[in-house]
C-alpha cells in the first residue's frame, strides 16, 4: 500500500492522464482539446466539436462529412427498443428510462469483446461511439411522446443534431436561435474533466465490457440528485419563488437559513463558470430579440440572477450553467424531468471520448480498502446467539 | 493534488473504509465480517451471509426470518419487465439482457432520492436491497426460459434462494446436493472487498442515485472480460481440450507458449484460493456419492486439475473459485453463458453492503486528472485547416 490514509472521494487524488479537457479554475476557462469553449460556440457546432473530442484534433472536411453523415444516418431506433419502452411505466424519471433503453441497445449491436486490433483502430472506436451519440436523443424526444400516449416522431435526416432533436419533441420546424442556443448547450455539457460519471465510465471501461454497459453505466451515475439534476432543481426554485415580487425575501431567507441555492456557485471555478457566462450572453441576445416566450419563471430567473450577484457576487459565487441551462430549457417549452437527459446526452461524447482514452491505456481499476472490521471471529449458530 | 503521479488502475491506493470484508492473501483466508468463509459455508447458508454482509452481525431468529420471508415474497418479477425482456433479442448475452432488466426495475419502484432520515434507517435500505436480491434469480432464470420460446416458470415461496433458482432454470424439485453445492457458491461469490464492480458501485453511490441504477451499473462492469466471465472460459476451455488425453498436451503447449490457463491462479492469493479449497471438497465428495453427471467434461476438469498442480503447484499457482465453480455449474446443467449472471446474483449481496456502507459515511467521487493534452490554441476553421 503506497498511501495508508483514505483520501474521501479520492479528492485531489490523479485517477488518469488525460488530453481531452482542461479546466483553469482561477481563470474561469474551459478548455476542449486546447481550445476555448467560447470559441468553439461562436465557431463551432456540436458534431464537429464531438469529433475533436473523440479524435483529439478538429476534423477535415471529409472526416467531418462522414461522421455528420453517420449521425444522421443512426438517429432511427429499433421497432424493439420502442416496445421496451412502451413496458415502462410512464410515471418513473426519464433517466431510469433512459439508463434502460441503452443498456438494451448494447443487446441489439453486441460487442461483448472487441479485439486488440479493433481497439487500436480509432475510427472503429469511432463509428461505434456514433452510434449511440446519435440514437440518445432519438430515445429521451421517443420518450417524451410516449409517455402521454403520443406516438413517437420519427428523426429527420435533413436536421442537424440539436433541431433534430427539437423536432423530434415539438414536432414542427424548430426556431432556428433555439437551435442554436441548444446547440451551445449541448457544446458547453459535452465533457468536464474527471467527475463522477466520467470517473464510474473510466472504472466500467477497465474491464473491456461494451460501451453500452459503459454509457448506461454512466447516465445511472449522472442520475444521482448530487450530480445531474440540478438544472431541474433550478426550475422548481423557481416554480416555488411563483412571482418576482418574492424573489428578494426567498433569497434573504435562505441566506439566512445559509441553504444552498439551485445554479449557483462551483466547485471548481473560483470566478465566473465559463459556461454560464456564454449562456448568459445568449439569453439576454435573445430575449431582446423577442425569440423566448418570456414566461412567468424567465422574469423570476432574472430578477433572482440579478438579487444573487448584489449578495452573492462579492463572495465569489455567481450563476452556473445549470442556472441558465435550466432557465433556456424551460423557455424552449422542454419539460423539467428531461434537463437531466439531456445533459446525458450531451455528455455521451465526453464519456465516449474518456472510453476511447482509457482504451489506449488501460489498467483494471482495483484500488483497495482499510479494514475497519470486526476482528476474525468463531461463527455462533442462531440458538448460540444473544 | 496532494500526489502528482498517476498510480495506474489505482493499484495499491486506499479508495475507502470497509467493515465487510477482509482478505489474507498470504493465509489464503477470506473473511465476511470476521467469519471465516469455510465456517460460513458448513454451518450458515446464503440468506444468513446475505443479512450478514448487509448488517454486520449474524441476525437473531426473528431478523433472518423476516428477511428470509422477504426473499421468497420479493421473487415474483412484474409482467411488464417479462414484457420488456421478450422484446430482447435472444441472441444477446445473459449479463446485457441482465443489466436492462435491472435497470428498468428502478423505474417500477422508485426511489430518486433517499432522505437523510431513509438512508439512515439501516431496516429500510435492508428491505431495498433484499427486493433486488430477490428479483434477479427470478430474471435470469426467466430469460433461460424465454430465450428458447418457453413460459418462464415461476418462483416458489416453499424454496429457499438456491433451491428456487433451480427450480426455475430446470423445472423440477433439485437435487438436495445440488441445492447445496449452488449454497456454498452464492456464499463464496457475495463479496470479494474493492474490485472494479464494487468500486463501480462506490463511485455511483456516491451521487446518492437509486440502488437500481448502481447494482445495474455494477452488472455492466462485471460484464467486462477482465472481470466477470472467467468460469464460462473455464468450460470453453474444457470443450477445446475435447478429451482427457489431451490435457498433458494441451497444459504443456500453454506453459511451453506462456498463455493463459483460464481458471488458475489469483492475484490476490498467494497460496490457495480458500472458495476453491471448499469447492474442491464439495466435487469431490458429491463426484463419490454419484450426485453429479460425471460428464466427459468433468473428467477433464479433474484431469487438468491433477496435471496442473504437478506443473503448477510448486510456483504456487492453483486452482481457482472459477475453475471449480464453472465445472460445478456444468455438472448441474447451467449453461456456460449464464455463469457470470449468477456471480451477478450472487454479489449482488456485496454490492448492496458496500452501497449501504458508502451511504453512510458518503463523499462523492472526485478524484483528478493530470492533463496531457493540447496547449490552448485558437479554433480555426474547416477551410483554413491543413
Amino acid at each position: 500500500m503506497s498511501d495508508p490514509t483514505v483520501v474521501p472521494g479520492l479528492e485531489g487524488i490523479p485517477a488518469t492522464h488525460s488530453a481531452i479537457s482542461q479546466i483553469d479554475g482561477a481563470a474561469g476557462q474551459l478548455f476542449y482539446r486546447g481550445y476555448p469553449i467560447a470559441e468553439l460556440v461562436a465557431q463551432s457546432h456540436y458534431e464537429e466539436v464531438a469529433l475533436l473530442l473523440l479524435d483529439g484534433e478538429l476534423p477535415n472536411a471529409q472526416s467531418l462529412e462522414r461522421f455528420d453523415a453517420g449521425l444522421r444516418a443512426h438517429r432511427q431506433v429499433k421497432y424493439n427498443v420502442r416496445e421496451i419502452m412502451k413496458f415502462l411505466p410512464v410515471t418513473g424519471h426519464p433517466m431510469d428510462m433512459l439508463h434502460c433503453a441503452v443498456a438494451s441497445l448494447g443487446m441489439f449491436y453486441p460487442q461483448q469483446e472487441l479485439s486488440d486490433a479493433e481497439r487500436e483502430n480509432a475510427s472503429h472506436l469511432d463509428s461505434m461511439a456514433m452510434r449511440i451519440i446519435a440514437r440518445i436523443p432519438t430515445i429521451v424526444a421517443m420518450w417524451d411522446q410516449m409517455r402521454f400516449g403520443n406516438d413517437p416522431i420519427p428523426p429527420r435526416a435533413d436536421l442537424c443534431h440539436a433541431a433534430n432533436f427539437l423536432y423530434m419533441l415539438h414536432g414542427q420546424d424548430p426556431d432556428p436561435l433555439h437551435v442554436r442556443i441548444l446547440d451551445a448547450c449541448f457544446i458547453l455539457h459535452a465533457e468536464h474533466t474527471i467527475n463522477a460519471s466520467t470517473f464510474s465510465v473510466l472504472v466500467s471501461t477497465s474491464t473491456l465490457t461494451n460501451p453500452y454497459h459503459v454509457i448506461a453505466g454512466a447516465i445511472g451515475t449522472l442520475a444521482g440528485p448530487l450530480h445531474g439534476g440540478a438544472n431541474q432543481q433550478v426550475v422548481q426554485m423557481l416554480e416555488e419563488i411563483g412571482k418576482i415580487e418574492r424573489v428578494e425575501a426567498y433569497l434573504e431567507s435562505k441566506l439566512a437559513a445559509k441553504e444552498k441555492i439551485w445554479g449557483f456557485g462551483h466547485r471548481v471555478y473560483k470566478t465566473r463558470d465559463p459556461r454560464a457566462t456564454i449562456l448568459k450572453g445568449m439569453m439576454q441576445d435573445l430575449a431582446q430579440a423577442g425569440h423566448l416566450r418570456h414566461s412567468r419563471l424567465f422574469e423570476i430567473a432574472l430578477g433572482l440572477e440579478a438579487a444573487a450577484e448584489k449578495h452573492l457576487g462579492p463572495k465569489g459565487i455567481y450563476a452556473n450553467v445549470d442556472f441558465y441551462s435550466g432557465v433556456l430549457y424551460h423557455e424552449m417549452g422542454i419539460r423539467a424531468d428531461l434537463f437531466t437527459p439531456i445533459f446525458a446526452m450531451a455528455r455521451s461524447v465526453g464519456w465516449l471520448a474518456h472510453w476511447r482514452e482509457q482504451l489506449s491505456n488501460n489498467r483494471i481499476f482495483r484500488p483497495t480498502q482499510i479494514y475497519t472490521g470486526a476482528a476474525p471471529r468463531s461463527y455462533l449458530p442462531l440458538a448460540e446467539r444473544p
